[in-house]
């Protein structure tokens, strides 16, 4: 019981280092659709499926990969970036920087 | 007997028509692990992980079912495309229609 | 004169070995279009104009340059890879090798 | 006083509007050089040079395109994004979603 009350305390300290857990319950979902996929295309490639329609649904696939890519993205430097920012210092700069990673891997891949 | 006689002529048959056949265990073995990838990233979103490296994962997940289209549209070009061209006619041109908008496809997403 | 006669043949020849050689105005049309948005950027830059207006020129521009990636490999595949596949033997091999490295650069660029 | 109605004022803070302003003639240089990979390409068109040498340069260009565009997202981010985040309010949370959708774009072009 006690232990119940202090989890969403732990879980509210958490809320605001990681922004996007707001919309965690959608994200596992369009993940766990995403585990779908994977798995659909295996069963076309088992049933020797026609290529073109197996690389359509991989097309499908990878743009939710990228939807949910960058809506953690837009989360991420809603609550993270943000906060670093108004605290200021060097932490904003890091943050801004380990975004702009993220980007640059998001835009090449 | 006979129906093990038969399934070997259709699976021919099937081999001329899907030229990702010689290496189906691969891309099983692949979506494979990109299926786990899905489940890893639930991991990560359900354990709060930080969002940076959740991004990370998915850029990696991104690259690999690349990777699969990639190989797949080459073996479809290999077999299907190269089959149509050398038998002529429309469907030459049909298939290359069909592999040209599944290029699109990938380029876009 | 002679040369005058002897010119056409020669440009037949490479329209037979570069198959995009059929809308070749078209191309030089979007690509010289392209180099005005080249332009206008410069200018934009040099107006010190908002980033994120920047920002959607230069994918505009991108865009612009995908599709004549895309119209340039789809002539291609449509002609040479298609003149080779019919022809047969290691040339066929070797052009679809050519073209699928070519999308594969295209799609992770 | 007098200071105040002087044009370097007025361009301090346009460069606190406008991040990317210390690499001004770094963006110029190398929109510079993309336009002549524009044009290097209207070359290679009108010579009927062989489609796949083409797409390499188009590829290339286009990467050259992309890393502008990172470059300029992160010095609007750095500067701009950061400035709004440190004067709080809604204007924050409007250059995150301007410069989300920016990204956005990109990823998807």
């Amino acid at each position: 019981m006690t232990a119940q009350t202090v989890a969403p305390s732990a879980t509210d300290a958490h809320s605001g280092a990681h922004g996007y857990m707001s919309s965690k319950e959608d994200y596992l979902r369009r993940l766990k659709r995403i585990e779908g996929q994977a798995r659909g295309l295996q069963g076309m490639v088992q049933d020797e499926k026609y290529c073109i329609d197996i690389l359509t649904q991989v097309s499908a696939m990878t743009r939710a990969l990228e939807s949910v890519a960058l809506g953690l993205l837009n989360d991420h430097m809603s609550h993270c970036v943000l906060e670093a920012a108004t605290a200021g210092g060097d932490e904003a700069q890091t943050k801004l920087k380990e975004a702009s990673d993220a980007i640059a891997r998001l835009v090449r891949s």
